[in-house]
């Protein structure tokens, strides 16, 4: 049973100081925390994570509540997940920040930074993106390197491993930025060996290293609701606490570098394998003459029933498969998961199947549509 | 989009009548109907989901609420999905009922049966399951052809097809006492042919069938919460209308007999691949180093969360493998649903996938633990 | 280590019989047994393998050579494998033969059975296809009971369970024929569910009843170089030892009635899968820019060098799906191991995956092509 | 079909010089050729196949007869396929022969080399595995760079991508002895990535380079009858022909260098696919009631009859393990095949179901046994 801290509206007065405080939520910071068990409503769980705060066509989070999920089990060779929260009247840290990579995940967390109040020095390749930014607030940034020397916590988020790599490590690139006490927060979605390298390079030069990938979509990060998994320095974690306030409904401290990334690829790699299923259970009904409408209602009425069965459902019944997230990054998703079984002996063989649709899908020219698109592996 | 009847309290005035009228919930039977299409609000729709208007340990569903969905997308081959809605002031049909099968699931639906107010008469293999009921107000009958001689509506709820056939064609059979005008609906889920060929037998003298499968477990029956798939004679589903209020909240009318087969066998199928793909995340996450609960915690902040996964994974990390749902049903199920798609040609890599696995959990002696004990086939 | 027997021309003088007598090759049978554990020449054994001592393309066995292998192993659940011999001088039995059935291997099958001398009834659904046999000097029988009651020994090779079944228990079928003593041979390839319920009816009659499944092609068929695997009552089976002789290269006797069945489809299983495996490299070899025919050339000099490897390389590279076996067939074959698999709690993930890609291919329209026609699954 | 290219003894006469004579095999090297395309022999390839020249357990391979293989299918994309020959009086090149790498495939290779007459320069990680080949009259080369500086022509034979690039880049490596005109032969089974880029680091420093891995285990390796798959400078595979003809059968000319690597990977992966694939029907016969001989039996006498089918099945019945190939690097081979599919946006779903199955096995500790023990992960 997870474990609730609730926050109460400032109306409410506690004097207390709480755990979050380290996280920049302190008295000062306009809200209050309170702990409450809620073991013996099995409803009350879910209640909370089928209501969505925010309008989800709103880009105002004014009234956004805070939900804190606590790990409780004990877990020894993992550090207790913690999490932040978001407020409309949250304080910004003071600190400034640097934002490489506006692509479709980076655009939204830039803007809520600068909406709660953040300074922010931006870098793109194709340096158009930035103007939109620079418009609300946001400072231009001419390379990396001078982004990362001219800002004390600087994020990164671009498309993969490769990409990565050499924002840090190529010409005029972060590496070069980097002194110490420098913060770098990787929030690319890589393997766990890219993160390694790139940890043991930045700290070798004395500058301090998260890995913050986040799950979610396009539009979670517009809405500020991403669940944001943090590993690696957790100095640098509490660093970011308005940041990430700012950007997710969620946040888990994972422990050592490495493990945001790991358990980002095996999330991903679930998502890959229900979405397969999805898939399968609708053409097979097609196949065998059943209306896949009805077939969704009835999955509606069950206990499988989540936002993302209806929402992939609803888009594969109208036949839209604009991309939320890339059917090609899941396939690459899955490889990685599938890799880390290998170097783990551990056998995936859902994962490996789903795996060979999303194959298959690629071959039919669907990678830059949705991951719903698998769908079209099972009718062609 | 779905389309939702809501039921509102009787106190509201409506002489209106509708659509379920002739599902014997008319202007007499306490409640009354109003169209809510919730287009507007996309939570609406998991707001209703994820609450369960009957505290889940109560046997007593008198404050239950409506819930209704009704299929607005015209498909041409297949009927229309309606739905039959419970209160604790329905009227009980006058007909009188028989239950063959008082196994986990026919308890249950019995019991309700008896508190909304309807005469049953019982009959079970071994007699002294019927005694509890007796008590409760049930008949006794001495064999399957003297309740269906007996009675108007003859329900059975057995374990496999052979022991749906034999209770239909055996010595002392429903066959024996079905004559003209009779009803006989069959609950067990069985494949599509064993359907065809007892509706055949049950019309060729003159009785009416329906096929009544039903989705949901040992609790949710005892809840009067299943979902119930029917297909076959329409008017018999017409006449089930309080019996299906009283033992489910939701009910669908698919067609032709075969088709609630069909669908009942596509649906385990998915719940089938996500289960084996739930345990195949959880062992992933502990073989690479990761926390577990961890794990599951952060899964119930995606759009992933639903009721499924957080029961079963719960159970997993608590070692609790008590069958809700047992692991040998679901890979019956698996290996007929993969069989129905070799009869159309449809591929299911996934289900087949799941299917190895589960036989491996089979192997692991796991067939009457629940099927979240697919997770020992990946730690083995 | 297989152990043969090698039989050496009657100029030889061996006064000693052999095992082999009881099948019928006795002194007076034209040939002799000389027992010849090849252990010392590891290259001997695929020296036999490899050379098939009818050419291909004759229709004219006169000179075929003896190949018999015979189980050492000891084996205490199993009988014993026995064998037959063939040679351009066998003594063709004088019992009087009958045969069901005149498709692709039925016919085949026949024809070697006149050319030894058999005296042979035929019946088969479509009557203008015995004429042919009818000039060969085969007699004709009006329905499978007049044939079994005309006949010692009936055979029959149908296509499927259902026409094995119907075949026996149908209107003017074998089983009206059948009397005390009468043979009834049923060398479909069927399930072992099947092959136990006519075992079953045979001798409630008391018929005797040998299952006898065969291994090869239709050009295997023509040849006389059928491998037979036979099961069920061994008397049956030492009668039918000219008519293996003539229509084989070799048999097996596999114990009780069933055990023919089983191991006829993990033979196909294991057949279905390598298929697959193979057009799966082939096409990844062009996907990869490597030249196709550069693949086979190389696998012909490793030692997964078969004459199955090569041949079906060789009609896929020439695009000849020409049917020597059916995929539908084969793919009908993978589903019953799957399920026998099922049955005996044993994973079979290969097989599992082998009958996805065989169901794409079939809804590709390959169902009526040669196995070989996997291949297109792997390119469309 | 395959068109073979036969070798006659030196008693023949024929003054006619052969395609080969460019391999190094011209009329001064005591043999010559014979074009012999045996279209009209079907059993005459196979009889090749199975027949090895040269005694199993023999390292005197004087009387080794020629095999060679010449691709006619004019193929645009692929240069056509050369072959080496060998015979107890080939003329050794008199270039100088570096070897680096004396594990199990290695020390065959070196061992032929030697036999041959070739003058050899070893080197190995662990020196005193270089004694016994210096007392047959190797020299010792101190590091890998003294080798390739005092050699001619410089080969590699090494366990993984890492190792081959280490021993190429790494301090006192390969390319620190590179100078214009030294060739270096890269014979580790690596990835096609490597590859290309230990080509380009030889090359840029005007060296010449050739990819040639082997496909074979370790006693083939000692019989010098490898199939050797090469790619790269033809010119150095020219240079090479008398040291291909010491240690292998036949060898490929692929074209540019990767192909070697691409085709390699593939062929193992069939070979994986086929292990798996025989242990699955192994054991389903044992879980059937079948006997295992039995099975091995009949597939013998069948048409997917091979070395490879016979000599692990064998293995397994004996419980016999013993290394010919490590299970492990099956395992890395289909997870690399597998990856290139990917790339190739080809599924391979048996492959796929494989690499699960090898990955069980190695959870049960099987990664250094062969690849038969696979069979394990069936059981267990």
């Amino acid at each position: 049973m997870c474990v609730f801290l609730l926050l109460k509206d400032l109306t409410d007065s506690d004097p207390e100081p709480s755990t979050v405080e380290r996280l920049g939520a302190g008295p000062g910071s306009g809200f209050k925390w309170e702990s409450s068990p809620v073991k013996d409503d099995p409803h009350f769980h879910h209640f909370l994570l089928s209501q969505s705060e925010k309008p989800a066509s709103s880009m105002e989070p004014i009234s956004k509540r805070l939900k804190v999920i606590e790990e409780v089990t004990g877990s020894t060779s993992i550090q207790a997940a913690d999490s932040t929260a978001i407020n409309g009247s949250i304080t910004p840290t003071d600190k400034r920040i640097g934002f490489l990579g506006l692509g479709l995940m980076g655009s939204g967390i830039v803007s809520n930074l600068l909406k709660m109040g953040h300074v922010v020095t931006v870098w793109n390749r194709t340096a158009e993106k930035c103007d939109l930014f620079i418009q609300e607030g946001a400072r231009l940034g001419r390379t990396p390197a001078e982004v990362a020397s001219m800002c004390d916590i600087t994020f990164s988020c671009v498309s993969d491993p490769k990409a990565a790599r050499d924002l840090v490590l190529g010409p005029s690139g972060v590496l070069q930025g980097i002194r110490p006490g420098k913060c770098y927060v990787e929030m690319s979605t890589v393997d766990p060996e890219t993160i390694t390298e790139l940890s043991q390079v930045i700290t070798s030069r004395g500058g301090r290293f998260l890995e913050a990938p986040v799950a979610g979509s396009q539009q979670l990060s517009n809405d500020g609701m991403l669940v944001i998994l943090a590993a690696g320095d957790r100095t640098v974690y509490e660093d970011c606490s308005s940041c990430f306030q700012a950007m997710g409904k969620t946040s888990f401290f994972l422990g050592e570098a490495g493990n945001a990334a790991r358990m980002m690829l095996i999330l991903n790699m679930v998502q890959g394998s229900f979405m397969a299923t999805i898939a399968e259970g609708l053409t097979l009904a097609q196949a065998t003459g059943q209306s896949q409408q009805t077939f969704l209602d009835i999955l509606c009425q069950g206990q499988m029933a989540s936002t993302f069965v209806d929402q992939k459902c609803q888009n594969i019944l109208q036949g839209n498969f604009k991309p939320d997230y890339y059917l090609k990054h899941i396939q690459k998703d899955l490889r990685l998961a599938i890799s880390m079984g290998d170097m783990a002996n551990h056998p995936t063989p859902m994962a490996a199947a789903a795996n060979e649709v999303y194959k298959r899908a690629k071959a039919l020219d669907q990678s830059d549509n949705d991951i719903s698109a698998v769908y079209r592996a099972y009718i062609h």
